[in-house]
């Protein structure tokens, strides 16, 4: 397909944003746009030059006979910030509070523009972190692990509160529920997760911390490593022994039943 | 900020793929990038052209004071069914029988690149048809629906077969799960669909048809329509009654555990 120039660049930044985290050679452009490989490199100065302005990430070209470009996604600290100042509103919203002292979150988590913005946000926290996958707990953890891997172009893997035929072997491990005085198991199909792999746990409401425990052990057992860990909302009202350092996107400081109010900051991504 | 034209045309193709469906004036363009209106439009021309030469998708442009430009994906027939003959290649894979005739599918299922892909195809189904949500049922068809509402641009809701505290009020319906012997629930949070609500169901592997008949008359709980149904693999070799019209993106036609053999054809999108 022969294009023109400016024809040419819409179609291979399109390639990019759809490609994260992925080696393509200049060849493979010249050859699919019928224009000489010094015609492409230009093209992608010029692409590099207007993603780095617009903080839609960054281009890096590898050299040499097996080189070729890489785009990495990111997002600018300064709209990061507002999407998550937009975030503490709705979670603010007094009518998110539901007996027992929860937070009705689902609605947020299943709005793919704000999926899409979360995952921006928390897979920049992370990008020179070489990840292999990205872990989660079924199911309110799942689409925001599967917008967090989509970011860092990596498989997300799903940790089960129960036993699904159609997941084959499992293995499984105990962990403290709740206020740690309940022991419950969770579950992960043995085809998941390859061993040795660096992955990023990520969960929706962090609360005593029991959950990130369970998969933080589960890990262990794959032979795997824990790279980090990034919850959409870390509820600081709550008690726990931190044994991993969380980077949360939203705090939620108080959560007062009473007076139907819920007092949220942004999280800790935010600061230094 | 002020960019040159070429820049501005990866900032703009950005900017659209990134809000599919949805009306942007042209001058918010002209406005951000310190650009004529006029400039902002011929832009617009060229982007036009290289999406729909490259199967990315279509731009219409709205005329009048409320106008500005709507960008609609799209996947030309030839890549979507590469991407479904490929498909086909990886669900034939022998290993992926489990005991009970059952097929481990999460692998596919938690892959961004399949998942995006995937919604590509299954959204260009039902482009022209006014979708306000997909619902689906937890847990494995959460990516899917995820990533079709991606595509549409619209929220999803998850169907559960469980109760969970952090859902609020739910509604609740029976259905005959598996092979229709047995009486099951399912139960939607009250707060996840709005009354008349054009919805498409997608799930991911359909067998008796029996959850997707137990969403269809949540669906009439919530005073909502069914605009379609889509799966990612249609086991023909099940028997049910068909109350819907499918699109399956995969037939699996055979499942011989004998023989530890998958027989696996492009599914009904492909037919006509």
């Amino acid at each position: 397909m022969k294009l023109r120039r400016s024809e040419r660049m819409v179609v291979i930044s399109n390639y990019l944003l759809n490609n994260p985290y992925t080696l393509t050679g200049l060849n493979t452009f010249a050859e699919k746009y019928e224009a000489a490989k010094s015609s492409i490199s230009e093209d992608i100065a010029i692409i590099k030059k207007a993603f780095e302005e617009s903080s839609i990430g960054h281009i890096e070209t590898v050299t040499g006979a097996s080189g070729g470009v890489i785009f990495t996604p990111t997002i600018s600290k300064d709209e990061a910030r507002t999407i998550a100042e937009e975030l503490c509103d709705r979670l603010s919203e007094s009518d998110r509070i539901l007996p027992g002292g929860y937070i009705y979150l689902s609605d947020l988590l299943s709005t793919p523009s704000i999926l899409n913005n979360v995952g921006r946000i928390i897979a920049n926290v992370f990008q020179g972190e070489k990840i292999d996958a990205v872990m989660t707990v079924a199911t309110k953890g799942v689409p925001l692990a599967n917008a967090v891997a989509n970011v860092l172009n990596v498989p997300f893997v799903i940790v089960r509160r129960d036993l699904k035929i159609t997941e084959g072997s499992t293995v499984s491990v105990n962990y403290a529920s709740g206020s740690s005085d309940r022991i419950e198991k969770m579950f992960l199909s043995k085809r998941s997760l390859k061993p040795n792999s660096r992955v990023l746990i990520v969960d929706d409401f962090l609360k005593g911390g029991g959950t990130i425990n369970g998969m933080a052990s589960l890990l262990t057992e794959f032979d795997s490593t824990l790279v980090g860990v990034a919850v959409f909302a870390d509820n600081t009202q709550a008690e726990r022994d931190d044994k991993f350092a969380y980077k949360s996107l939203l705090n939620v400081s108080e959560i007062d039943v009473k007076n139907n109010k819920v007092t949220v900051e942004v999280g800790n991504i935010f600061q230094d």
